[in-house]
């Protein structure tokens, strides 16, 4: 399977995630990539498109599964994903969790635990494998809901604009990032149908996972509830989305940009100090960002903003002794040349 | 009626809406207000808050209500509306248009058209009475519905941050912005209990406006439909949107700084014109913004993403002669000084 075995418009698909790739700051030619696949349909896209890139971008191609061991189907499931790679020949590394059980040693939920279990998985398999990047076939769709799902939770400017497509220091790639959803399927389905792929059952060339469905998890339910009724409103409501993306990670360069210069010391006793003197002469935008900087160095998680401003107005005003309290046992303390963050 | 006869609580709830129109540019003190009445409960608490402010602040009051001509309660509010102003002595401009008549005659929705007529007559009243600035009730839920309403519409950022509290040239203050409805509701209730404020109905001191409920205005679909969702999925939802609001107007001035020393140069013949020295040595995300401004100087109305891509696509690789096409007729051209925008 190689370029020419698509059609011009899947093939052209094919060169625009490649070109995408390398906008985000990881160019595929010569590399060693690991498919993260679960046998879904935007999976086996990625997988297609992967192998049609294999010979033109001289990539090396390995493949991993990771079966949560929930539904039934799983079994199922894994055993196609092995006939997709043995199909391309492309080395598969699988494996099978208990996430019930580690969910409730946790005690997290059952779509977080899969979460961490899934992506720990893959972290081992790239390392066994040797290869640079794991890729995922996250599209324009999943895109959405993370927007959405950010709005929920009440995220700021720019990670509203949604996940990155690299994440260079987890090893991710998300080069469908802003393709559409259906046109994952046509690929995948014209290369079904052109006899590249294997049938999961006649006719159909990849499982639909049934978790996709339950309404368990707030993915699902973003899905199922939420962007439908944007989607009502505005038809081109993912396009936006798309547009929003980029948006944000032009802002972001620039908000990284003014932040590069501004010194921040983290001491060996959990602390973070960043020196008044250059805070001060901020824009309130940049001064903002330092303070969630500083406290998510020093714990994962969000500043209050309340809290925040409560900082910030005793910063501006010079209350030299004044010390705000942040959720998770965090504080900040005005001294006279610094502002120190505690763990 | 003034600060003393509310409870400490209303009082403070008052003073700090006085703030809060300072921090936003615009104090209060010795000012003439126009209040924008409908009968509502959050209209009946501005008018309740700002009455206890009258005397402490300096305040010079006066109220307008406009009548929709839509439904047949109309009558009745408009009667309430005088009521209230005449027991609190703020002397009331009212009016009523035929908005059904006006959206037919321009080929416009109703809600649209009811906005357009109602914002025309408050200015016209606002000159007629000498006022200032025109307040209206906008609360946080309406900031909610707001900054969804923008999601669907896909507005950028800080755009995506919703409405301004204080728009100059629209002369318009919204103190209320930051505030709770619920909080709105007690303190007019609170007031109407206290034998303050005139009853609409035995035991209710506000009209609830019947066309809050139509499905046919998006704004009534967010409502309904979407902010409920959101809300049951974090319940903090309203709070995040407040946060957001005032990060949007941090970096709202962050990048007018970024874009204040610009030259766009706008001529008679509908152009506007960028020198590409100046442009280049900018960082995308400013770049970008600068060609959305002169888009919406030369007309009223959103460059379309993708068309800005290519424009700046063909002004850093240096593609002099360049022309790019923006919905609503608008060119680019790329020439060798300057990129210039035609309407």
């Amino acid at each position: 399977m190689d370029l020419k075995s698509l059609s011009g418009k899947n093939a052209r698909l094919c060169l625009s995630a490649a070109s995408f790739a390398e906008e985000c700051g990881f160019p595929l030619r010569g590399r060693s990539l690991l498919l993260a696949l679960s046998g879904g349909g935007d999976s086996t896209a990625l997988l297609a498109m992967a192998a049609a890139l294999r010979a033109y971008a001289d990539l090396h191609l390995y493949a991993a599964h990771f079966n949560h061991g929930i539904r039934d189907e799983s079994v199922r499931e894994a055993t196609f994903v092995a006939e997709q790679c043995s199909c391309l020949e492309i080395p598969l590394i699988s494996e099978t969790g208990d996430t019930p059980a580690f969910a409730s040693s946790l005690g997290i939920g059952l779509e977080e635990a899969g979460r961490r279990l899934r992506y720990g998985f893959l972290e081992q398999a790239r390392i066994r494998s040797g290869c640079d990047v794991i890729l995922t076939a996250h599209h324009l769709g999943d895109l959405a809901e993370d927007i959405l799902m950010r709005l929920i939770r009440g995220a700021s400017w720019p990670a509203l604009g949604g996940m990155k497509a690299y994440v260079p220091d987890r090893h991710l790639l998300r080069p469908l990032l802003l393709v559409e959803k259906e046109r994952l399927l046509r690929l995948a389905d014209d290369c079904g149908k052109a006899g590249l792929l294997p049938e999961f059952a006649p006719g159909c060339y990849w499982a639909e996972d049934a978790s996709n469905r339950s309404a368990r998890y707030l993915r699902n339910r973003v899905r199922a509830d939420l962007l439908p009724l944007f989607t009502r409103e505005n038809p081109d409501f993912a396009d936006n989305c798309r547009q929003m993306w980029r948006s944000a990670r032009r802002d972001e360069s620039l908000l990284e940009q003014s932040m590069a210069d501004i010194p921040m010391e983290i001491t060996a006793d959990n602390s973070c100090s960043i020196p008044l003197k250059i805070l001060k002469k901020q824009p309130a935008s940049v001064r903002f960002r330092m303070y969630l900087r500083a406290i998510s160095v020093l714990k994962c998680g969000q500043g209050k903003w309340e809290n925040l401003e409560k900082l910030d107005n005793a910063i501006i005003s010079g209350r030299t002794g004044k010390t705000v309290q942040f959720p998770g046992g965090i504080t900040a303390a005005v001294q006279k040349q610094a502002v120190i963050f505690r763990g």
